[in-house]
Formats: C-alpha cells, sequence, structure tokens
C-alpha cells in the first residue's frame, strides 16, 4: 500500500532522472479565473507526460534480478512510452501489448525508445490479456499496471512533493489541487503526498464529460463505470473506472471531481500556448480548463492545476489552436 | 561593465521573481543531431521570453527614487512586455513607445501588463527617440535600452549562470551554448557567466539567413550592418547590428557565429512542439535549428541550445506546424 515513505523513496530513486518540472503561472490566467493559477506542466517531464513519473518508480524499485528479465505493459498511449524509456534507461527489456489499430506514430514512437511491441487484434477479438500472460510467463516479464500498482503510485507521487514545495515558496499554503484523472493513478498519489506534506492543499480530481466515472464514483462512494464508448480526444485519461488500488485512497482524500466540457479543455489548450507557451493534450488540459473556466467550483484565493500531458499530434493541436477567436 | 559579479547581483534580486527554466532533452533530438542535445527553454520564462530576465534586472538595480518616478522602453516585442512586467511588480509606471502599425495583440499585451503605450507614426516619419527623451525628461522617467545597458545584461546573463550549474548536474562540461541573437545582450551576458563559472562551455550566437550581422561582425572583428530590409517571422531578433556594449564581449568571448534558413527555423519549431511539449517562436528556434540541423558546426559531445522566446501568434504557429510532414 503506497505511503509517503513509498514516495519519498520513489523520488529518491528518481533524483537525476525525473525531472523536477516547474511551477508556472501568468497574470492573464489569474485575471480569467479571478484568483492566482498555478499549473504544474508535466508535459514537460520526460517522454511528454507524467507517466515516465511511475514508470521509472516501478522498474526501479524492482530488485536487479528481476529487473534484468524485463517488463510488459498494456497501452498504446502515455504509459507504454514512461514504460518503455524508464527500461531503456535501466537497458532491460521492454515489451508493450498494443492495438494493431493504434496510431501509427505511437507504434512508431514506442518502438523508438527502445521497446519490443506486440500488435493484437481488437476486432478479431484477441485477448490482450491472455496475450500478455503468456508472454510473461515465457519471459519471466514484470507486468507493470498503468495506476493499480503502488509503485507506480508511489511515482506518481513524487508530483505532489514538488508541489507542496513549489507551493509554499510561491506562499500558497491552502488551495485546491486539480488534477487530470483517468484510472487515478496521479490523483491518488499527489492526495497521498499533500497530505503528508502540504495538509492544506487538497486534491481533486477533473474528468470531461461523458467520462466522469471518477466523480460520480466519489459522489456515490463505489466504483462507478461509464456507460459510453471510450472514443474521442481525451485518449489519455478516458479510463472506464477506477482503480481498486486507487479508488479507496481518492475517496479517503479527495475533494469533488470536477467536470469539463470538450469546449473548455480546448480553450485552457489554447490559454496554455498563448500564456504559458506550452503544448497540451485534451486530456492533459481538462484541469487547467476547470481552475479557468469553473471559478465558482473551486475555493480559495489560489488553484493549482496539473497539467498531465503534451502528447498530441500537430494536426489536431493547429486545428484546436485555430478553432479560437482568442 | 557587466562583470560576473554583476550578473550574481542580478541573480540574487531576481530570486523568487525571475522563473528558473529547467534544462530540458529528449533522446529523439539527441538522434537527429547525433550528439546530446539540451534546450534551455526562455519561453518559460514570465512574458514568454528571456527579455523579462533584463528588465527585472535594470529596474530593481535603480534606486528606489528614480525608481519610483517610472521606467520607459522602446520596443513593439518581448522587450515590452519584459520591462512592462518588472514595473508591474514593483508597483511603478511604465511607459512602452511603440509604432502605431504594431500588431493589435502586442498593443494589448503590453497595456494589460499595466504600461501606458505611446504610438507613434513610422510612415509619417515621427521619431521614435525624440518622443521618447521628451517624455523621460519630462517625467523623470529611466530609458531602458533593450540591449545596449549593463544592468539589462547583467540580468540575461543570470541564464547563464543557470546553464553553468544544470549542465554541471548533467555531466556535461565542455560544450557549445547555441545563442538566439539580436542585439547581443543574451549572448554576451551568457558568455560573461560561463566565463567564470562554466569555462568549458562556449556561448555562440545563431541568426537567421539575411540577419547575419554578428556571425559577420565577429568574422570581420568590427561591428556589421545588415542591408535588408528587418521584416519577415523573425521579428524578435533582427536588429540591425550589434550593440556598442555587447559588441566587445561577444568578440571577446564568443566562438563562431551560426546562421541558419527559415525552413530549419521552422522545423526546429516542430520539434519542440512535437519532443519537448514547448511554443517557439521563429526567433526564438534558431539556436535548437542549429544544434539538430547543422551539426557539422558544433564540436564536442553535446550541445546546449538557448531557446529564447515562444511568443508567436497562434495562426501562424498552427501554419508552421501544418507544413511539417514529420
Amino acid at each position: 500500500m503506497t505511503d509517503i515513505a513509498m514516495i519519498e523513496a520513489a523520488a529518491a530513486r528518481g533524483a537525476g532522472h525525473v525531472r523536477r518540472t516547474p511551477l508556472l503561472s501568468s497574470p492573464f490566467l489569474d485575471e480569467i479565473a479571478g484568483r492566482r493559477v498555478f499549473v504544474k506542466p508535466e508535459c514537460l517531464q520526460h517522454t511528454g507526460s507524467f507517466k515516465f513519473r511511475g514508470g521509472w518508480s516501478a522498474v526501479s524499485a524492482l530488485d536487479e534480478a528481476t529487473r534484468t528479465r524485463g517488463v510488459i505493459a498494456y497501452s498504446s498511449g502515455n504509459h507504454a512510452q514512461g514504460v518503455a524509456r524508464a527500461a531503456q534507461v535501466f537497458g532491460i527489456p521492454a515489451v508493450i501489448v498494443m492495438p494493431a489499430d493504434a496510431p501509427a506514430l505511437k507504434i512508431a514512437n514506442t518502438r523508438a525508445l527502445g521497446a519490443e511491441v506486440v500488435l493484437y487484434d481488437r476486432a478479431a477479438g484477441e485477448d490482450r490479456d491472455a496475450i500478455g500472460a503468456g508472454l510473461a510467463e515465457a519471459r519471466g516479464l514484470t507486468l507493470i499496471k498503468p495506476f493499480d500498482n503502488a509503485q507506480v503510485i508511489a511515482g506518481q507521487g513524487t508530483t505532489g512533493l514538488e508541489i507542496a514545495e513549489q507551493a509554499a515558496e510561491a506562499g500558497v499554503t491552502a488551495a485546491d489541487v486539480l488534477v487530470c484523472c483517468g484510472g487515478g493513478g496521479l490523483t491518488s498519489g499527489i492526495a497521498l503526498a499533500l497530505e503528508a506534506r502540504a495538509p492544506g492543499l487538497r486534491a481533486r480530481p477533473v474528468e470531461p464529460e461523458g467520462f466522469d466515472d471518477v466523480a460520480r464514483s466519489l459522489a456515490s462512494g463505489r466504483i462507478e463505470t461509464n456507460t459510453g464508448p471510450a472514443v474521442g480526444i481525451f485518449d489519455a485519461i478516458i479510463t472506464p473506472s477506477p482503480g481498486q488500488i486507487t479508488f479507496p485512497i481518492l475517496h479517503r482524500l479527495c475533494g469533488p471531481g470536477l467536470v469539463v466540457t470538450e469546449a473548455q479543455a480546448k480553450a485552457a489548450m489554447r490559454a496554455a500556448f498563448t500564456r504559458l507557451k506550452i503544448v497540451l493534450e485534451p486530456g492533459g488540459a481538462v484541469a487547467l480548463a476547470a481552475a479557468l473556466y469553473q471559478p465558482e467550483a473551486v475555493t480559495g484565493d489560489a488553484v493549482i492545476a496539473v497539467a498531465s500531458g503534451g502528447n498530441v499530434d500537430a494536426d489536431l493541436f493547429a486545428r484546436i489552436l485555430s478553432e479560437g477567436e482568442d
């Protein structure tokens, strides 16, 4: 079970490898929100998202004999790249199981990070878990789950340690910390770090409309599931439900979830471009969207938004930029 | 005359105000360049460019009675915003003299940072210097020049102090440090900081084709001037010649200048988008362009590129993104 000692240990293992991202701000964003806005840009993390923190934590926590045999992950997105890069730096094998219809660029990027990509055919009903389990068994690979893994949560929690320090430096001791939330690994890790190191800061998950399983789960007190198909621009964070490990942490520590519209997320991407000079993917912009465009749902005279990732195709980004009139 | 003590003093005055930008990298950029590439993203600095460092340094260096009367600058671009924001934080008046045909957005942004914008008509032959001198005299304002000012150079030099520390942390003790260069304030400040704190690192100015006054001046040993009109996408860095104060520093300390094509600068903007998740303006991308696409002109097994700013309009950025096939 992840605790502050595990998060501190993950931070120690990550020193010199995991990037300490800055805490950004702009008077123009403050004006939109009506309070001070701070942004933690994990798009600047290695591989373009916070997922490298969890990947590095999990890989570095393995004993050497186990690690040397290699790791395996199921992912077509940011978790794949985070695990692949961590394995590449350690010089160990990484197998990433991806659907055959994943974007060619994502497959190419994952391979370029040294991973062996194993494709499976979703349409033909091939079973990802069975393929992965067979490979893991045959080669002695360790499975790194994307969020329901104590060491992954500890790695994501190092973001929270940095936020606690950087908020104190900025004179912020009480604020909502809005976190882009899929399965809850980042949100639960940050919540645990803040509980121990900055108890005046409260983590709150943010999700896109139609994929608000975490907000509903927090409201009902039990794990709820999204009903619609997982399609659209929020691919990074549209897991069907919070995890078995992450949900109890979220339930114990987080404030109510927030839900933003697609239009708000796109406007936040444009604001981040114009005012902070950072690139956010749609799923990585939902927390900033809530901070900017739902000020009535936030408490306090400052707010911190975690921008979780920036892996967005150039054509989609250009299209969203050109949709703005600001 | 700027020296390391002045740069250290500027850094001390900037603590808690000037942002310490990270040093970014990506294995994908390393592969393009054939060596390790590190990027110092000053686009993440307050106001979106390194100019805030110089503005803050110059304003904070004034004695209080002088500072309280206010400051004045001539600029339609990044220097205007850097000085305006520094004055805003100090709560003192800032007058920015801009051409009446400057982009409306730049005028609006400068006003939103609390500055009084005084417009002059270039076409009608109005004399910017005469207008500014009259205002300065009448109100007791202090003129902050964009590069030929010892405290401005000291402020830009704080970038070099950070590079010296961050390069050492990354294990880099000998490398070319490529710097986007207009009048030479940033390049000369960094060169002075590196001379004292990281003598194995060598500053080298980078300019766009057609605006290579600094490269030619370094080659000839005297101040050369651009002949063509100062138009196009590189507006941030197309000053006509190096400064009277900056050139002797550049001449004493810098390696040969590099010159990149517009196509290379645009490709570097796309690479920074895709691999680092940062927004660069064309003038802010020329150093990275040289690092990536002119590897034969660089020495050593690592290179550091200073990305000087990210103030680019959304429509131009979207157009440059869509020109790429990568």
